[in-house]
């Protein structure tokens, strides 16, 4: 344990900073300011990785917010509480996310949205409260990514960015929670609201995908039809549900039409998990006129544009989106957090890695005494992440 | 009355004729075929103008398709019956509708679509039974439109394409239901199922605009903010419930940032009545985050493809579309007659002209004796679509 927390409650501790767009993430010191007003000060557990942790890293659209600190699916324990917070105290295990919950907003009161207006997505790299930083390296402010940044051993998100869990629960684990497996049910329940007997196409069997094809699972969808590049993915998407298996790369025909032809002119829903645009027509087209559905939820790595024809709208399908799958944070997800308690949902299952941050780096070799959870995401697997964004340790990491 | 029964049942009357994209409409004399099994024969009381006659008219597309009778908003009286038809008689009264309802498919029995697998839209110009047309003009097939083609004295359709209507219903009111009417009215209360006290704003208020608005106040909306490039509308949109209005012309900033202004962040709904692929973006930026809806219900004149940027669906709106607003003609179309019977949807006030087919033309003119009644739609008269689809005929027409 290398932290040490100074005077004026600083604490010095490592953290794994990117210096820019698609650089190595260097090992760093760094100082974490204590926690402002109505914010928490958390020392990370675990931190599983998101794809979109890898996106918004390879990113060249902000340039100007680096040096900075990636990671926002994370587990940890508070270790100090800032002025006004009442709900959180020294001690409490929580998770972090990405969109927090005022509990008091027009979005956060209606009932209807997850679309926090005080709390809602920080794309700025800073805290909402003051648009300032809690980290510096080397005397220079590092941005946060998503209010949370957890490839820290300390933290500090705003206190509306965390929700309390029992000790009890596996840090390791309940840390996918925080954005992807909640992401892939809250699409599939709370969006597409899946019913009993449907048929269920996802695009893209990552932790998103297979957890809207468990999610789906639970419902009672008799086909759950997965759409991937990886054929070992189809292995993987049994154990959560998954019926049928298609690989494009081996269709002759487009994915939709296949589709089409073996649903009797398309599914009820459908989804697009990988992040890329252009699937998303692909998925509307693959559901079916009249009522069917498609659930938008991956961020797209490269063109932002979605596009389709206007007639599969107006043949009656619906396009709809969603973030964190419509969860309110702070109110809901403790009920997915007691649903892995009980059984009720698949997370150890996911893990395909788990590593500690031991990284061969161009500064000297520190430990970071965290673990990262490397739940394979779609196209990618962890390790490869890995071997990306941390240049030259590829040697290092298991190989899928 | 220049119509005649020849022998083996084939009627010789009057009918507006397109001989080509874009060429004039031309009253010919043409043959109809008697009706072949489940199919009615109808003699055309009156029929409304869509604006998607005039854009499939106009269109390009399909060249191959003329001569070509359009029309498809119809109201008119059976006159003879095919085969094995036992719903309707001679001299019942009907509205023609331009997707049927088979009441026996995966879709006409599911409960939520009404995209009838067997009589669903027409595209090829033809019958739905044996992909063959019922008119010919100087022994030339004459290709249908929305396999109904009411710019025909006499027209054959489906037996699944037509509605009972009440003998007391006016004739000259009540084909407005048969597409434009109805497809609002249902957008509102059918696909976006708009809720007391929201928010709407509507883009375009032609017939499809004005009958969204007069659906979201009978719903109790609070809010029903038309936009459209023409002023005078707003005086026509408050008789339909229109509470505010936006010229875009008349704006210095893009409309869906004005919107979002005066609605904190968004309406609850909003409409594309347009036809205008590029507005559905508009729109969609014009709702709200979590909840906010589109619905497209427009055509498009030219570009079909809708384009947006991912952020506003991951942001939790959603992008609906709908033909006929999701209403099973046959089924539901007739609440929709006694709900304009009992004065609760208004029809008389869209009407912005009756018009008797007297067109001075290439052949000796003659008289079609039945009305067109000239619904106003988004953009253009109804009397400039007919000094566009009747040439030379302007200074017969009344002007806007």
């Amino acid at each position: 344990m290398s932290s040490s927390i100074k005077s004026a409650g600083v604490i010095t501790c490592k953290a794994a900073v990117a210096w820019g767009p698609g650089q190595p993430l260097v090992l760093e010191e760094v100082e974490v300011d204590p926690p402002k007003v109505s914010e928490i000060r958390v020392k990370v557990a675990c931190t599983s990785l998101c794809r979109s942790d890898l996106t918004q890293w390879q990113s060249q659209a902000q340039p100007d917010l680096f040096p900075r600190i990636f990671g926002h699916e994370a587990s940890g324990i508070v270790e100090s509480v800032g002025e006004g917070v009442t709900e959180f105290k020294e001690g409490d295990h929580v998770l972090t996310v990405f969109i927090g919950e005022c509990q008091s907003c027009k979005h956060c009161t209606s009932g209807k949205s997850n679309m926090c207006q005080k709390l809602g997505l920080e794309r700025r790299g800073v805290m909402h409260s003051d648009q300032k930083t809690r980290f510096r390296v080397k005397g220079t402010p590092v941005y946060h990514y998503c209010a949370v940044s957890s490839f820290s051993e300390y933290t500090v998100v705003h206190s509306g960015c965390a929700v309390k869990i029992s000790p009890s629960v596996r840090m390791d684990r309940a840390c996918l929670l925080s954005c992807g497996v909640a992401a892939g049910i809250g699409a599939a329940w709370n969006v597409a609201d899946i019913s009993k007997g449907s048929t269920v196409v996802i695009f893209g069997l990552g932790t998103v995908g297979l957890s809207v094809a468990q999610a789906a699972k639970s419902r009672g969808a008799s086909r759950i039809i997965g759409v991937d590049i990886n054929p070992e993915k189809y292995e993987k998407g049994k154990a959560f549900g998954v019926t049928e298996y298609i690989n494009p790369d081996e269709c002759t025909e487009p994915i939709q039409q296949v589709i089409r032809q073996i649903t009797d002119g398309g599914a009820d829903y459908s989804f697009e998990c990988v992040g890329d645009t252009s699937i998303v027509s692909t998925a509307l087209q693959s559901c079916c006129d009249g009522w069917g559905m498609t659930v938008t939820l991956g961020v797209p790595k490269t063109n932002p544009v979605v596009s389709t024809h206007y007639a599969f709208l107006l043949m009656g399908r619906t396009l709809k989106g969603s973030l964190f799958g419509g969860w309110k944070p702070k109110s809901e997800l403790p009920s997915l957090v007691d649903k892995y308690v009980k059984g009720e949902i698949q997370l150890d299952e996911l893990v395909t890695h788990d590593i500690t941050m031991q990284i061969k780096q161009v500064m000297p070799v520190s430990n970071l005494d965290f673990e990262v959870i490397a739940a394979f995401h779609s196209g990618l697997s962890s390790a490869k992440i890995f071997e990306i964004m941390y240049e030259n340790t590829a040697s290092e990491l298991p190989v899928d």
